[in-house]
This record gives C-alpha cells, sequence and structure tokens, in this order.
C-alpha cells in the first residue's frame, strides 16, 4: 500500500508570454525562461527544483513547441516522454487535462499537482510542507488548491473562500471550498479581506488523476475523448503522430472551466493555505520588490552589474546589453536594456509597459514583442 | 582701398570633447561634429554656414589631426590649406596664433575672426551684422569681443567689462572694455548683473592679425617665433615637414592669458554686444531647452524619432541606435542612446553627467570616452 506522497506526479504548464516583463520577456523567451532574481536559475528551472524532491518519478512540463530547445537545456534531466509539446495553444483545460490523462495511464492512483512556471515561492521548505498536506488532503478525494494568504486587497487575483476543516489525515490546515470567485472590485476585495475567509488562486492544485478526469468528462466531454486518446498512444511509437492530429481538434478552455468551479459546486474542493511569501511577478515593480527585499540594496541590477554605473538613484536596471550604464538622480527606475528595445519608467508606472506592448501589436512589430 | 570687411577671415578652432555631452560626444566624436538641434548640421558645419557669407576668401579651421576625415566630410568646401591640423593639443593661443600668421603671412591687412565650433547661435543675421559692427571697430585698431548680454547671474563664463562708447565708425554699440574677469562666484555674478555694465565673454573675438601677433609676441616670444616660422612655410611644399618640427614644442597657454588680458590692461579692447540668443550647450539641459523652445513639444528626440515611444513623459531622448525606446512616466527625463553606452538621467542632473566621465577615466575606459 503506497502512501499519497509515492503517487504524487507534479506537473509544470509553462505558458504566457509576460507581457508587462517587456522587453525583457519575449515571446521566443518568455517570462517563465528567465532569471528574475540574480540566481542564475530561470523561474521554470527554480519551480522544477521546489518539485522535483516530492515527485515519486519525475516531473511532466508542458509547454509550446517553440520553447522545447529552451526547456531542455534549462531541465537537462527531463525526460522526453515527460516533455508535452503543445502544437498550438489550446488553453489551459487541455494542457493540464492531457497531462493527468498521460499519468493516469502510467498510474491510474495518480495523485497529480498543478504548480505555474512563472512564479517566485520563498522559502522552498515551506511550500513542500504545504504541497504535502495538499497530496494529503488530495488522496481523501478532493482537488486541494493552495491558497495564498493575501497580503493586500488586490484586484489582479481571484479568490477562494474556504470555510470548516477537511479534518483529513495529515492535512491540519486542510478547508472545505465554498467556491472560487472571479477577481473581484478593489471594495469587494476589501470586504473579502476582512472576513479572513478568502485567499487569493495561484492556480496551484493537487488532485488524484482520475478525479480531474471525471469533471472533464462530465464538463468537457469531446476534450476528454481528445486526451484520452492522445494519452493513450503517449508511451508507445504512435505518441507524436497522434498528437499531431488530435490536439488541434480539442476545445479551448480554462482548467477553472472544466475542473475548479465544478468540481467546487460539488464540494470536491479542498484549500490549504500557503503560508510560504509567494509572487507571481506580474510587472517589473514586482521584479524590483522581490530583489531590493532579498539584497537589502535600494538599486539592483540584473544581468551585467560590471557595465553598470549609479548616482542618487533607486530602482532595478537590467543591463543584458553589456552596454555602460550611466543612470544619476532618479527614484524607483526602472530600465531594462535589451539589444533591440529599451524600455525607461518607474515602479509605480510598471504595470503600463502593457500600452507599449499594445502599440507594437498595433503596429505589427512583432519581432520585438 | 579696402573696406574692413574685404579685410576678413574667420577662423574657427574646434577643440574640446564636451564631455558633459557624454555618451554621445566621444574624443572620436566631439560635440563639435554633432548635430545637437535636429537640423542635420553639425555645430561646426553651422558655425561655418554663418561665417562664410563674411569671409573674403575662405574659412580657416583649426582641429586635431584625428578629426581631419570627419571635418572635410562635413566641409567638403574647405581648402587644404584653409585646414590646420595640430599634431597634438597645445592650447588656444597656439591655434588661433598660428591661424593669425598664416592670414596675416597671406594678407598683412588682414582682420581675423575667431568663433568656437560649438555653440548654437540664433538668427544669425542679427549674428553676422554684430561680426559686420565688431570688423570695423577691430578695423581702428582693436581687439573686439562680443559679449553676450547676461539672461542670468551664471558662474559658468568669464565677464567682459564696458564702459563708454569707441566712437567707432560702422559700430555704433561697441563699447571699450576695462577688463576681462573669471568665472565668479554667485553673488558677485548678481553684482554684475546688476550694474549693466558687465557681458559674458563667450571667446569670440575679431581683431587685425597684425595686433594680434604683436600681442603674442609681447606676451609669449617663444609661440611667436614658432607659429611665424610654421607661418612662413604654410603655403609651400615645406608645410607639413615644418609644422610637424615645429608644433609640439609651442609653449601651450590660452589665448585669454598670451592676448586678450594683456591687450586689455593696454587699453586696445572693445566689444560689441550680441544682441542675438547664444547658448553654448553645455550639457542636455541646455540641449532640451535650446530645442522644446525651438519645436514647442516637451518632449524632443533626436535621432531616429521613429523608433521612440512616450507615454507621460518630457524632456530630451537621444537615439543613436535604432532600437526601440519605450519611455513612461518620467518628467524632464535624458535619455542617450548609442551602441556602445546609455545615460538615464532628468534635466535638473544633466551637470552630473561629468561624473560618470570622471569615473570611466578612472577605470582607464578610454574606449567609451
Amino acid at each position: 500500500m503506497r502512501t499519497p506522497l509515492e503517487r504524487f506526479y507534479p506537473l509544470i504548464p509553462a505558458g504566457g508570454v509576460g507581457s508587462r516583463l517587456w522587453p525583457l520577456s519575449r515571446a521566443v523567451e518568455p517570462k517563465f525562461l528567465l532569471d528574475l532574481t540574480g540566481t542564475g536559475s530561470s523561474l521554470l528551472r527554480a519551480t522544477y527544483d521546489r518539485l522535483v524532491d516530492l515527485a515519486t518519478d519525475g516531473v511532466m512540463v508542458i509547454t509550446g513547441e517553440a520553447h522545447a530547445n529552451a526547456v531542455t537545456q534549462q531541465l537537462r534531466e527531463l525526460r522526453g516522454s515527460d516533455l508535452v509539446l503543445e502544437p498550438s495553444p489550446r488553453d489551459s483545460a487541455a494542457a493540464i487535462g492531457l497531462a493527468s490523462a498521460i499519468l493516469y495511464q502510467r498510474d491510474p492512483e495518480a495523485i497529480i499537482g498543478s504548480f505555474a512556471a512563472d512564479h517566485v515561492i520563498d522559502p522552498v521548505e515551506d511550500f513542500q510542507a504545504v504541497v504535502r498536506e495538499a497530496i494529503a488532503a488530495a488522496a481523501t478525494g478532493k482537488v486541494v488548491t493552495i491558497g495564498i494568504e493575501p497580503t493586500e486587497p488586490s484586484t489582479a487575483f481571484g479568490y477562494i473562500k474556504a470555510s470548516k476543516s477537511l479534518g483529513a489525515k495529515d492535512a491540519p490546515h486542510a478547508l472545505a471550498v465554498e467556491e472560487f470567485v472571479e477577481k473581484p472590485d478593489a471594495q469587494t476585495a476589501s470586504a473579502y479581506l476582512a472576513t479572513g475567509d478568502y485567499t487569493w488562486n495561484a492556480g496551484m492544485f493537487v488532485a488524484p488523476a482520475q478525479l480531474m478526469l471525471k469533471h472533464i468528462e462530465a464538463n468537457e466531454p469531446e476534450l476528454y475523448a481528445g486526451i484520452m486518446q492522445i494519452a493513450g498512444a503517449w508511451d508507445t511509437p504512435e505518441r507524436d503522430a497522434t498528437m499531431n492530429r488530435v490536439w488541434d481538434t480539442l476545445p479551448k478552455t480554462a482548467i477553472d472551466y472544466a475542473v475548479a468551479e465544478p468540481a467546487a459546486a460539488a464540494g470536491d474542493v479542498a484549500m490549504v493555505p500557503g503560508s510560504f511569501s509567494w509572487d507571481d511577478v506580474g510587472d517589473f515593480d514586482a521584479v524590483a520588490r522581490l530583489n531590493i527585499e532579498k539584497t537589502g540594496d535600494d538599486l539592483f541590477v540584473l544581468g551585467d552589474k560590471n557595465n553598470v554605473i549609479t548616482e542618487d538613484s533607486t530602482g532595478i536596471i537590467v543591463n543584458n546589453t553589456h552596454r555602460k550604464i550611466s543612470v544619476i538622480g532618479i527614484s524607483d527606475v526602472v530600465i531594462v536594456d535589451t539589444a533591440d528595445a529599451l524600455l525607461v519608467t518607474v515602479r509605480d508606472d510598471a504595470q503600463s509597459v502593457k500600452n507599449t506592448v499594445a502599440k507594437l501589436k498595433e503596429q505589427g512589430l512583432n519581432n520585438l514583442l
């Protein structure tokens, strides 16, 4: 008889460009491939490293075909059979659903865990303890989300409303989930915080593969049929042919609609609060905050530190060009210097980078995106 | 009998890096070779164009050997015999003294006029009218400076104290000069302004070549002997050999000490007030001011305008790289983007660019200077 942890298979859907991190993050080198904390590890590599210790038999990565080389360079130990390359983007239900189906084919008692490739989490030990609880709770037949304890009434995230203790063995902090709610307005977010019942939905969840597939079958039967067909061929010589034939026919929908929300309505969802610090590094203000907190310096240089000269300045400088950069007299500056594009702004305006990206799109300058 | 204007020979000492305009201005491409106003003309070319209409027989240019190609590219009509290439920097008395000596050899009645290569002057017609007055006054046997009417109690310039009218024919505004004074402190500068007797010394002056040489002979006999020797060989096949043999032996001193100050003490100096607008474009704040005044826009792009996207920003952006530049939410910004160096600052800190240059010098990074 195996423990729940002995049946745990993490998977990492690695997608999304992170366009508010332009010009550092690009379609050809999106956020998850970048080192945003100066550690030498990309966000993907760090996500992999957080999970591999918990894994029964490796970590599965799902990403776009365009990133095959970059991902295998960063994760040299990744087996080919654990890398799902999407011929085209079909949204999260297809990606996570297919991975769940493959793992279910390999091990019908598999407990899968899905974790975004582009978040920063610290400390790793606390994260792993929470995931272990989530695995234990999932083993009772639940889709278990990890809820991030809110530090502010953010309108950038969906929320999870939890209530009473689940009472699951080895999962003392697990709570039953009443519902998922979409990104609220500021007033609603403040009200959520006041109750103490709401946590941020960071899209991390752990569940029996069988339970995932049950909900997908019920809610998206066409998607279910397709992913089961691909999964059946996955560990055979028919893998590529089947993938190429079936993938592009899969319905596009989010895992929230295919699994999380209907499961919550059916009383199948639990939540373990994430007591670690978590950041989805949505913009350069977040990149600055994370690194300035970590280093204690009020000016952080990512990239070529030796070629930066500063005077009376704070903020973040990304030097990816090895050019000499001199910055004088700007507080909370954000400078991102890349081979073909330069961003200069301040931390308070970091969100507005999306306007520049929108303009470049309008102008059809796809080579810069 | 020739008029004074028919004996007028302008000369342009083109030197100085303009290090507060780093990283645009470099030793290999100093300020005078740059177009700082987006007109397509460098400061040198504009200086030449202002003077050539007044010239009897061309304009003489004195510059470092390193700039021979750039200068002849910008001034294709310049005769080889009117381009004095300095094998090494020997300061302004040697440069202007030698040009005066050559012109004196060619025309003993020459009236020379010396004008820096890196100032911005507008309108040209007003400038030329003032120079014509200065020529008329010089013909009475004076070293005639052009005094810039101060717009503020600047501590960045020397001042000229003038008194009564010179009463010279065709020079109604010419005044006798009492003395030159060095750059004052702020209090002294304010006191100067209050009297109305002081103008800025912008280093522009007009004088009979013979009078220039008389003062040089009296104050710097060794310099005088050297420049006369080179000048004697200038329009002969011995030019280069003599220049190369003698130039590096010339004493290094400023024209202020060799001519202007002793001439003033001897009562030989007059001043014509410059009613035109004048700027020595000492830093990027000045570059921004000049261009913003001219265009009426509060954000000016020098260089590749098409590749700049701005939002809620004012100031100046120099785009010399054709990279895409996005600037968001910074007022009075100064961004100078070149192939190997990037400056980001604000107009109020434009003077501090010299600190960066000093650091680069300390580090021996001469390729960036």
